[in-house]
């Protein structure tokens, strides 16, 4: 138990050790977080796509690899869909997703409508100077709020890609009242226990001016739509410098805070697996998670985002899931208490050292525990690659994926 | 009349001539802009600073050198005083500072409070963890308010320095409700033609978080405080990217923008001269502001805030107010209803055309005929040079300024 | 002549007028700056495609529409290939390259070999560890030598797209020998009179690191392979914040300026039209190239590298050739000597105010002029929309065009 | 011992156990670190300076001070000296400093001239249009050689903060000779064993151009200088996004690195502890030196560059020697043959997990029996607190510390 006793020396004294124990096995029982069923098919940058023969290639093989995800890590009960890539008929597929639930054991999770691909998009969704293609952008999210309300789903996702390439190409001030009617319209179907989460970005795929480029604009655009209404915060969509943890702070404390899409970034919104290129940021952020009451904990979504472009998908989401956890369970090691007694008193090293000995303790031991005693694979990345499901898949799937190649010309 | 044409052409269509200089000489006579009476003495970087033998030692100078330069240029009635450094003795000095307005014939600005200096500001003011500094930096909040208040002044303009610079130190979510209890109580204190301007600042002096850190936070700050309470945009403090315009085009929007301080930037916070680095983007500024009613821009107080190390003070002044007037020249060029329709049809090179050619326009000539009919000098940069102020400066104050310099180590 | 008047004034003296039309239209005759064959398909962003109707479809279409930007603005003579996209069948295709230059009146510039969108090259091209990757990559940059040869050709653009995205996943070290044995290799085979231009990018599409990723590693590289290998510096592919003019002038100053990618970028690598975000960087630029020598400018290959997701492609080219040239014409404008007095004595404003009164002049009514004694289009732009060209593009490729649209999933 | 075998569950079997151990006791028995002498004094930043009654006041008093280090981490025997600061009396002090060496069983270090806080140095130092100003710099560097080789000390760092504001007030390109007639001349002048460091940073405190920007330009002008002159790399000088530790592998491979300045930042140079925002990145960065060769290894300068302003002095510097200490012990976890396979076989996910499990091991354990076993004090920051070594310093240098408040204005 060596590793628990120095968990218990974080914890400054050896009578804590059990305490230090449950609170991180508490922690990792609540822990949840949400694949997006895009994570398992081959995504690509603007300059092309390295195919994956293993990937999925239509909505019950996104499902049954979720499931899969879900079984190695006891944390991923549910699967994000794209409604115009997962449910092309809308609501008619309803019942097929529901048979998909049942039949590999992962729930429907949020909804997330599709508002940048259609040509019509071409200069804006629900910011497009033309109310007509605002009415077609309004009529495909209350199609989304209808599917999240049959499948039981509690929120649909809303990234608007609207925005300008050019300087005075458009007018960025008329566009917020347009935002504003359509996001109000679409508040007003929410069924009682639904929610829309409205995210935000500061550039890409528009590139000079995005409508909804910051949580500033996210939180008005919020509130005027109305209560159930809340900002989704994205881990990759910030300038270089952002303090994200700050932004999720004040969420936090504002009732704001809707949930996350997690993934990392070295420059821009690159979608690498979460914690991969700045570990101790994840940290910082979960800490204000756990510091927050646990009501305002319940109404925080944990969804991933990320667009695997080398890795094996399976491989970057299993790994990504078990990451989540460790950086979770580090955060749950954090004695708030005496944490809060040294920042009141101004000791700063103290403090600092309170808090980042959690992050130096190495919770896998700890973490392996507890998915013995949850009945879990040990090490879930060894458990997917014994299992062979990968190579299954490859054989499956490769002829569907074969022809997917695309490129830039 | 070469140049007026041009304007014309831009205006398309030469019966437009007499009323595009209309507009233009209009927003000139409109255009006020403040200077701070820290831009006239010695200031430098953490590595040292460079001494001018000219530079102002003491409020008298510091109206004496405003003075000048509104001369010079027409446009800056009104000086931005500093609480700390030009009313050391607070109230008491009030008499004072209106005798040398009386004398040099311009106007006290806004009043800008200091709680970054003191010793017990070490771990912040209004958001430090001690209930008794946050005490003493009301005081100085509310004397600043009176100080206003006494001088005729509108503004109040609060810059928080507060933050911490390593995470786990302190509590970002804790000091949220210090900031806004005493943000409060300086809002009631206000007299019924007084505002008070809320600031915001990604980093430095604090270098992990800033409690103050972006426009959604400044907002909530300022929403809380109460509705004479506005935002501040300094424009150099902003994450490398970000659209500044846009928040711009937001807060006017919302009814909360209370005004600007200019400098301009290449990386940081480098206060360099407004439009030194990227005059198009002051100009794309301007536009937010020119396109506005006339009832919002009429509550929109544009103020200077830089720092000259290495240009000559009064030349950096000068050059400064001119080149401000000469992008907000350039701004009322642009034929607004062309404009509009051209964005709401998507007309977007077209629209972009129509947009920068008033950037491409030489409003030089037009400003300069401007300046002769209202009896200024044509060239302000020439008319400080020949007045031989900077040198007669130079002489007076030379000796004061030999013993200011002062070092890192 | 009022125009011509004003830059007088800027040249100092009434005498001065014969001189700086004479310099300013001496430069217009040099300056040809390259149009990319890529920037008249369709292309889109890693969301998606907007497609344009009359958007060329094959290697044709493109040399076309070279054509005609360089019939409109007389400044674009050459069309820059890709070797995979515009001569899939390698040196096979020359001949029918000759005979579109032959019909169309534009001649092949830049030849730009791809290594980024073969499934082989998922872990790199010329720093793959295997070494039979990298052989393949080795003959595909031989091909493009050849037909560049074939074409009387003089540069062969290498952009490497190299890197991960993963700290740990590859040895940023040992790729560095790899890559240099192939540039080395592939330096051996150029005619007398070829160059090979190597370019460098921070980041994208890898994520992590990128092999060549800034103009130090691209100067290494360069100077390993051997004398004709010279830097390219795409201006889109700097970090935020970098002096880009201060690059060109170091390599100007060691004899390894090869040539330009102009694009323009709000945030990362957006591709956006020249100087459509910071047109005053672009003037800095073009200043550097100004005031080299006649001899080091001669050696400097202007070309375009843009992405037009959301401007016409027609519209877009001829704007970014006009806004070039008129750049172009406003760093000609420059008083070298006397800027160069100004700077050796540190008057910093007279200096700043000698270079930026050349950006402030208003160059179109002399480019204009330039363009009707050239029997060239007075309004390109203008000229583009009364030719119906683009809308004959539309009707003749449109059917093809259709079934382009691509898609994210 | 069970903190040990979860590092041999690293190095991948049991009979690992002794190897892995002994690799780490190794890698703490070379690892040395220079401590900065203008870290033990007060500094601040451009806003004002908190003044901590204990900080050292004189040249002494910082020997007692990183003694008092070295004796507590056993990893900081030399101390870097700033000759302006330290040696007022140049040449002439040399003797005081032996004195003080001889006293407190520290050496002096690498020697720092000071070339940007005398007046003469407003426009530059090396790369001033002066002739005569640029001679007295070069005397100055000629006699920090001179120092440096009278003191025994390998290294003179030479961080030069030359530059410009404004674009135009500078001609970038006529300083590089400048510079490297004076760098030429001062390699000339260093003895058998010393070294020069070319030190580069982006900006501040010159904002628009800094005449030695980034590793390109140092690396350039090292060479003109001389095989003794070589690349010293502060961490917190890079543009955002920058890939660091790929610099260092450059710099390695050409055989060019001469050293690192350590500190952390989160936006610009922040002179923050090292490791304090992003720890991830100094263990790559550790990465690129342990997988080095044992020789280049040796000429690699490991030195602390930062500005406590809030925390204490004593305080952070202990943490910050013990922070790099952990951090290089967990770097010389890595398994780097595996590790090396891996990459070579590109099986993407299996090598970041071997990477950076040795990121996640918890190594305080094992570094702590290593301190027991060379007899130092097995938790340095609580033997620092234990010594009433700052209190005592408080008490000894209050009152002088108590004039040195400087301000803003």
């Amino acid at each position: 138990m060596r590793n628990l006793e120095a968990a218990s020396m974080t914890a400054n004294g050896v009578g804590e050790l059990a305490r230090v124990t449950e609170r991180v096995w508490k922690a990792l029982d609540e822990f949840r977080i949400e694949v997006p069923s895009w994570g398992f098919s081959n995504t690509g940058t603007r300059f092309g796509k390295f195919v994956q023969a293993s990937a999925a290639t239509n909505i019950e093989e996104k499902f049954a690899d979720a499931a899969q995800v879900n079984v190695l890590t006891g944390a991923s009960p549910t699967v994000a869909l794209h409604v115009l890539w997962d449910l092309p008929g809308g609501l008619k597929d309803v019942p097929a997703i529901q048979a998909l639930e049942a039949k590999y054991g992962v729930k429907s999770g949020s909804i997330n409508p599709n508002l940048f691909q259609d040509q019509e998009y071409k200069y804006g969704s629900i910011a497009n100077p033309s109310a007509e293609i605002r009415g077609k952008a309004l009529k495909h999210l209350l199609d989304s709020v209808e599917i999240g309300r049959e499948l039981g789903s509690k929120d649909v996702s809303m990234w608007i890609a609207d925005g300008s390439n050019y300087p005075g190409t458009q007018s960025m001030r008329r566009r917020i009242d347009w935002m504003s009617e359509v996001l109000g319209a679409t508040h007003a179907a929410l069924g009682p226990d639904q929610r829309m989460l409205v995210e935000y970005k500061p550039f890409e795929p528009a590139f000079y001016h995005t409508d909804i480029a910051d949580w500033g604009m996210a939180l008005e655009l919020a509130r005027r739509a109305g209560p159930k209404a809340k900002v989704l915060v994205d881990t990759g969509h910030h300038y270089q410098g952002t303090n994200i943890e700050q932004i999720v702070a004040w969420l936090l404390h504002l009732g704001e805070l809707g949930g996350f899409h997690f993934n990392d970034r070295k420059y821009a919104d690159d979608d690498l697996t979460l914690g991969s290129i700045d570990p101790y940021q994840v940290f910082r952020i979960f800490h204000e998670i756990v510091s927050a009451s646990e009501d305002e904990r319940a109404h925080v979504a944990f969804m991933i985002d990320q667009s695997h472009n080398l890795k094996g998908k399976m491989e970057a989401m299993v790994q990504t899931v078990v990451s989540a956890q460790e950086l979770y369970a580090k955060a749950a090691l954090i004695d708030q208490s005496r944490l809060a007694e040294l920042q009141q008193s101004c000791r700063l090293v103290e403090a600092e050292e309170c808090f980042r000995s959690a992050f130096w303790q190495d919770v896998r031991p700890i973490v392996r525990e507890w998915r013995q005693a949850r009945g879990l694979a040990v090490d879930p990345l060894a458990a997917l690659r014994e299992s062979g499901y990968v190579e299954w898949a490859a054989k499956e799937r490769g002829s569907r994926n074969a022809g997917s190649v695309s490129s830039y010309a």
